[in-house]
């Protein structure tokens, strides 16, 4: 007997649902079982490529819900509200619910698991974080016996957009994301992405899942691309980095709660680490665990047909495990698939984390200003890599000397005490960009 | 109450194992519910790493099998017999099982299914390729809403390891190889990782996940990396390529039973390929389908921790599940966990498909040589991309020129026909080297 699927949305990742339930042949024969039974959208009249019965549409998300044919509900409608009252409206209902919402879920994940694990139904989540590439799936259900000691990714393939043109270019930030909303791979309003947001909500997602307990979206330390300089892209080149908007979710002891660092920020990475060779629109996490050691999962991070494969995936999982309980609410969960979480966790202090910095200096193009800049890391504590001089008479470095120092891996407070003092030195005119570095 | 497993075999991967559940703190809870209850060794005597109870040892496998207290059977043996036998002792008995050995999944894996779907059991093997890479539960669980177009990938590590030193050093075969069984990355006898004997295992394990259906192992077309020369790594990678073991399973068409191609063999690959960059003994598999486009999974591909991570994560996978369906065996099963087969696939003959390929040829060091060649493949349709005369006067080359062609995709039969038309001219001494090219 079929099983009865309702769509909250139906615009790009909505259609793409709808266009792969539609068109079952040639894919698992478990996605032949799937009906389309009811789909709320914004606009009746909408012109649509889709072939749909327009008798399936509906311009109510609660009467999808309510629809007694609706078995599964499937949130493609972005933004919070109504998604999270509809997302509870549905689970109250005892219907299992897929959702491409990261936004959403990184900021209600708590309240919705609640309410799932009450009434005994899933609610996954696998589009919510890289698009087409299974990592929410594996991280719950292929990794478990690990110790995870690191999650790390690129997350936002708009800034992965941005940062590959501006490597392989040599072009500014701005003339860029210009070239990126004309093209479509950035929206007008870019903020969500090029400041980290998006990609801060999806690593709180990927934490959660990877160590067992929610973590607090709104602490994690987030920096976008917004103010990167093409000229650091260029240096770090030259020093053999790439850099990447990088989302990290690192372990930082076992105690209880278990102490996180969580955060977002452009990011130096070796030419041959593997998330180095990520370009464009492309999405990729690396996994760390004792002992799988380290793993990583690539691929097109949006879209809609990758992002609609993921969709159907949780379709299918829910599906399937019907199959095994029948169709009650309220049977036992796969602990599993269902992902409760098991651990409290909790943000560290940033300034009490240690890890390796890239730092450029404007300065006089006088003697011995790589010795008292050498001197002030000294005396903090901070053991550098390299000090390089690079040529740099051109106006924007102010006609003087560009000295870029990338330093060993060094507390936050004792790199933060150097650079302070370093600021004050007579010859130093600014700390003219500041990144980490791998 | 615990789940109490069994394991047959305590080599390397099950020692990892074992390792694993003795110390579930930091991981899923889950683990923590699992209980060693009985272990199949070969010598009771031998000393161990592991502070295990040798109460829990015995030297009867078929002991474990039976032991009541053995709810889940983890076959770590390797093998094709005992293995065979016992695994299907253990469904008989209604037993889930676990199991990392490829050989016998890529061999008997229609009767094991057969076995398990008639008594209601999981035979679950992440373990049995990749390593640690979750590769076989997103096969099964993450892709299901896709036609898939093409599985490729490096999935032996030995091999991997020899072709990057062969890279990286200009090295010959015979001395990496001798160098590697040293250090322990190649057995004594190499044969069944060098002549890709392992690699073709796998990829009719992933053929069949990924299309539905099993696929005749035997008939799979296997080149092994054992008669590459130095020098052909060397000109692909002055042409822009690099050299690896590819295992690939490719649908050729629509057709019931569903046309694939499927094959392992040394093959070029652009630099910029995801897969250019696996190096060493890790792996990596790229899975094309539509609507997901590309996506890849890559990690350690062998080794006791990763190994271990995958068996352990199959074994929760059944202790999940068991938790909404109790221990009985007979239960509906999850058809995506379960895996059986919804298709009917069936081999291509090679000479009927297409692609790339290089060709070195030894030739007379004389003008016009370069033109004839061209007219041979012209003659038989075979379009080319790049033809280059190489400065080799060594003697291997025997004095004369080597000329390296690289083709458009061509059909193999007419490339077989140019070849033939090639090796009968006067000037061409042999046909030295003849490869697949992406």
């Amino acid at each position: 007997m079929a099983i009865g699927v309702g769509l909250l949305g139906l615009g790009t990742v909505g259609a793409g649902v709808a266009a792969i339930l539609m068109g079952p042949e040639g894919r698992h024969p478990l996605v032949g079982e799937l009906a389309l039974q009811r789909i709320a959208v914004r606009d009746l009249e909408r012109p649509r490529s889709l072939n749909l019965d327009p008798q399936l549409l509906t311009t109510s998300p609660e009467a999808v819900i309510d629809d007694p044919a609706v078995e599964i509900v499937v949130e493609v409608m972005g933004g919070l509200e109504p998604a999270r009252s509809l997302i509870l409206r549905a689970i109250a209902a005892g219907k299992p619910v897929v959702t491409a919402n990261k936004a959403v879920i990184a900021r209600y994940g708590e309240e919705i698991a609640a309410a799932a694990a009450e009434r005994g139904v899933y609610v996954l989540i696998e589009a919510a974080v890289g698009g087409g590439i299974p990592i929410i799936e594996p991280l719950k259900q292929s990794l478990g016996g690990n110790r995870i000691q690191r999650v790390s990714g690129i997350i936002n393939g708009t800034t992965n957009y941005i940062l590959s043109r501006m490597a392989d270019e040599g072009a500014a930030y701005g003339d860029v994301l210009a070239d990126a909303q004309r093209l479509g791979y950035a929206e007008a309003d870019p903020a969500a992405d090029v400041e980290g947001h998006d990609a801060a909500d999806k690593i709180a997602i990927l934490a959660g899942l990877a160590y067992g307990g929610p973590v607090a979206r709104e602490a994690i330390a987030t920096e976008g691309i917004d103010r990167l300089q093409a000229r650091d892209v260029a240096y770090a080149a030259q020093l053999g980095y790439v850099v990447k908007l990088l989302a990290v979710a690192q372990r930082e002891g076992e105690a209880e709660p278990l102490p996180l660092d969580v955060r977002v920020h452009p990011t130096l990475l070796p030419k041959h680490h593997p998330l180095a060779g990520v370009h464009g629109v492309n999405n990729a996490i690396l996994v760390e665990g004792d002992p799988v050691g380290r793993v990583m999962f690539y691929g097109p991070g949006a879209g809609a047909g990758p992002t609609a494969s993921a969709v159907v995936a949780d379709i299918l999982n829910i599906a399937g495990i019907r199959k095994v309980t029948g169709s009650q609410a309220g049977a036992p969960l796969d602990p599993l698939l269902a992902a409760s979480s098991w651990r409290r966790c909790e943000l560290v202090d940033g300034s009490a984390t240690s890890h390796r910095n890239y730092v450029r200096l404007q300065t006089r193009d006088e003697a011995g200003v790589i010795g008292r800049i050498g001197t002030c890391f000294g005396e903090a504590g901070v053991s550098i890599q390299s000090i390089v001089q690079f040529e740099a008479r051109d106006a924007e470095a102010g006609g003087g000397a560009e000295i870029v120092v990338i330093t060993h891996e060094v507390r936050e407070s004792a790199f933060r005490s150097a650079l302070a003092a370093i600021d004050a030195l007579e010859e130093v005119r600014t700390v003219a960009a500041c990144l980490r570095t791998l």
